[in-house]
């Protein structure tokens, strides 16, 4: 059964909006940042890297952002060029807006954090009128970041590219990616988070980021069902709620949680593993397999990227993913 | 033929939220401000006004803002007070701000300008926390305006109310009032009166307004269908496009276009027109009566504020606006 | 005994650099200001009010300052030309800023109060390009004003005339005139009042103001003679203190204190009081006059103006001045 | 002869205030950034760099200086006690400050660049009052570099450091040290500097550091010897002039220019160079050397960090830099 119907006949298969930045990895890990003293450079940004991971899986993709004017804006710009993705609207800035950085410190496989630097970063500064209307009339999907609400004018252009999508039916998904280091307080992030989410086909969130959207709701218990039900209200026909080592479930509009399997994984670090889940997954289902089907190929992708030091160069091609699969399958691969 | 149905049994009938300022108005007209060397002290601010009418009309009123902890804020909380209006979510600012200002040059009746003070001002400093739910849960119509959207923390506490006045099934009033010097730039400014008008029931703005909201879209003639249409495919049941000189016309869904006879006047300034049309026109809505005999009524609450020197203050009741009418139908009154 | 020597065959005898705005004076007096109803309009700031003195008593005066684009700029403007000041470096801003206003509130004659908007005030507005060396070149003093440096670019433009005086040899007069609400820290207060005032041949100032500039210093117990003390090690040949209602202490290099006698007045309110004294005992200090003369004549400068419902438009002449010393002489006039 | 009396007797020879950074250095070099994949993580910031100079030629040392709450603050912080600098008066941030960065790029021994990332970062953040007074009064020099009177607070900071050192006579340099991305304008950037300045003992600089210093002065021809001459005016006894490859002058109150030879040098890039140079200077001249041994040894000192790969981890012992000049005079090392 298919729970969201995709237009047909669109020249691109997904454009993603949002941040677009450098992450600067460990290199010596299994200690703290301030004993790691080599970083090496990938591009990064959860939207980038979905982007990265649906044209890794043969999807045409292009993405909407702006970039510093600067060499590590020029790297971003040349690495999703090699990874066949459209830049025709990935702007650049002329106001000395600076590319965003993520530093990573892995001090085990389970004990990650990232150090971020979101001060005047050039994603943010996207304007409504730099959104090009026509690529977005031309997509079969459009993902949207929690990220880019964060600030003006980047906050208006994802309400700006919205209103294009839903103008021309283009599916929309929206990935919360809540990070609160950018946000003035909770207040601004639930209401702008609302506001877009009405307006989207299907929601991926964790547990807490679905709780911090509900603050002026009811929904003491924190059920995943009041949370689905409601976005079932606006635009919602997928609400997929992220419960960390239990797992995910997707709601769909009849009542129903969708669960998956996992697959085992040697883990380096646990970075990446939302994006690449979400990659897959929708890689699944638009391919119209069953969302179970999906939600195991979005795991098995994941698994490939933890297992990594990176996470958008990580990402895994089709193959590798069904490889992936088959070995596990095989009992080839064991939890680390 | 009712186009708006009212919630029953409510203790209050009309809130608003937004806006509380003080205008000066000039003394000595007819001249330059330079050459004005005395001023009069009033409430103002479009949401204050109607407000004000709506209590003057005989209406159980609220008022929904923040006022600066000075000795202008103080005039403002007592004068509503005075008037009748349920001051109980009027919150004072304990950051400094201060309380907006609208200096008035009265060259003509028909060269009057503004000259405005928002920096730092009280109302803008409004939270979505602030907003009381049990307030917005017992009226029976919400009144937004546009100049309550131009900065944060304000903006989300529009957003909050509109959710909150959703959920309780209050009639939403949207008055778009747009002022262009406390906006950063109009690509913003089109975002949110677009995210907000999507959840009125009523909107209520001039063609310039409204082409302002369409910037981003396809309505090169400036049709007034063309605009109805799309708020007819949101929530809007009503759509008042006042076009100055020649008129305002009411759009309601089936398709018609409702005008309405004007009255003569002697004009000393036009401030304050819309607010008292739009207070004597939601009252004759709310009444029951036609929309054509609400929008006499308004015209004729209006000729009364631009005959007086101020506008909050000159706010009529009901009987004197039906002693105008009389008096305009007997010929006793002909326009300046 | 002559304290300062003042530069010969100057084409300017006084220039003022700093805060040019709008007082709003209550009309209904002795009340709160909740309940008064409407304002005069007059010219104010303390540097302003200061030079509309010294060119009511003859002597030839310049303004350096910025001005809004708006019809309070072009009254303030229009005004000093009409009072006989230079208005040749007083610049017009074009970034939207707004007139510095000071509303009175006097609810008796000792218990006055004043509410200030300083949001966006184009007197901060002032660069240091826009000051005129050639003009400061020409006058025999250069008057500076604390509110001035409150903020950039109107700080960096207040050194920059300090260093064309020093390098033309113009007599520098620093009217201390520290106002709490436009500085973001005391920290950052005393750090460039101190910087100026090492500038300065003249500094007046009351004895809080003076503690301010000293508060990371050794002065327990708030010693005039330690303060002093600290100035003429700088260059400061008379420092001023003032104490009040106990009068003002003018100390000079020699280690001496001089006081003069006080005049009775019918007190209005209090506003204006230091800019009438500073400009009557400059005017003495100008025309060769003992600083206990000069101090006499700057009370009685001062009596006039507290007797008024204005500030600066109270100034007096020296005619007048003298008159006034005259008939307190003769008793005809008696305190209120 | 002694140019600079040092005071006798105090437990710290040098202590410098401001910037406290991040360097990360290209590793793959000779080649545009967008290329290099990894990077190295130093200390860095022009003070810093000095200090850590300083302490390694054997003085005792402190910084004043601001670090962020995460894991490169600490890692600043643990660096330098590593390298025997005090750090009583290195205080951590709690406003969320980050760390600022400095991403090197090495296309060519002669052709390197920087990317910046000074946004919000932890060094401005430091406040007048947390300049310790006693630490000053116990050092013989106090160093201020130009980037920290970029913003508020750090400036006044700055400005509270000169206060203390000439209270309690420390010899003060101002190594000048001008970087355009902090500033707002050239007017604002020059005013400070020149309050500095005009403090100081001695004065390091480039030549075109001193023409912005110069902007709105009369020095048509950039003439070093009016440059010197107007700080001699002031308080400073040597004054430093950059000529790049040209090499340095040290200009002294009796009107002479010293130069001093150079050395050759296997250049790997030329970040550091200046305050390795500044460092092996003042080091000379503390000892009583005359200025052409102490020029002679900042040379060979500098020479040393630009044949490495970083700037701080590079600076040299005195045992480095006399082997230096010993090898050079031998012909054991050539120009690269």
């Amino acid at each position: 059964m298919s729970y969201v119907q995709f237009p047909d006949e669109r020249s691109l298969d997904f454009v993603a909006i949002g941040r677009l930045c450098i992450d600067l990895n460990a290199n010596e890990i299994h200690r703290p940042m301030e004993e790691t003293m080599t970083f090496t450079k990938y591009v990064g940004g959860s939207p980038a890297n979905i982007t990265i991971g649906m044209s890794r899986l043969g999807l045409k993709t292009s993405f909407i952002g702006k970039i510093a004017d600067d060499q590590m804006g020029r790297f971003i710009h040349s690495y999703l060029q090699r990874n066949n993705i459209d830049t025709s609207n990935v702007v650049t800035d002329h106001t000395g807006a600076v590319t965003g950085l993520a530093f990573t410190e892995i001090k085990s496989p389970t004990d990650c954090s990232i150090l971020m630097y979101r001060d005047n970063a050039a994603d943010l500064k996207l304007t409504p009128e730099e959104v090009q209307e026509e690529l977005i009339a031309r997509t079969k999907v459009l993902l949207i970041s929690g990220t880019a609400l964060a600030e003006s004018p980047s906050r208006e252009a994802v309400f700006q590219a919205l209103y294009y999508a839903k103008k021309h039916g283009a599916v929309i998904v929206f990935d919360l990616d809540y990070r609160p280091y950018t946000w003035k307080s909770a207040e601004e992030t639930s209401a702008y988070y609302n506001l877009a989410a009405e307006k989207c086909d299907m929601i991926l969130g964790t547990r807490e980021e679905f709780d911090m959207m509900e603050r002026f709701e009811q929904n003491p218990e924190h059920s995943d069902q009041v949370t689905a039900a409601k976005w079932f209200d606006y635009s919602a026909k997928i609400v997929i709620i992220k419960h960390g080592k239990d797992g995910s479930i997707a709601y769909t509009r009849d009542g129903t949680g969708h669960k998956a399997k996992s697959y085992p994984a040697k883990v380096v670090k646990t970075f990446g593993a939302g994006d690449s889940y979400a990659a897959g997954f929708l890689y699944g289902v638009m391919q119209g397999w069953t969302l179970e089907k999906s939600m195991e190929f979005g795991s098995a992708a994941a698994c490939i990227v933890i297992s990594s030091h990176s996470c958008s160069d990580a990402m895994p091609t089709a193959d590798q993913v069904n490889d992936y699969i088959t070995r596990c399958e095989r009992g080839e691969i064991t939890a680390s």
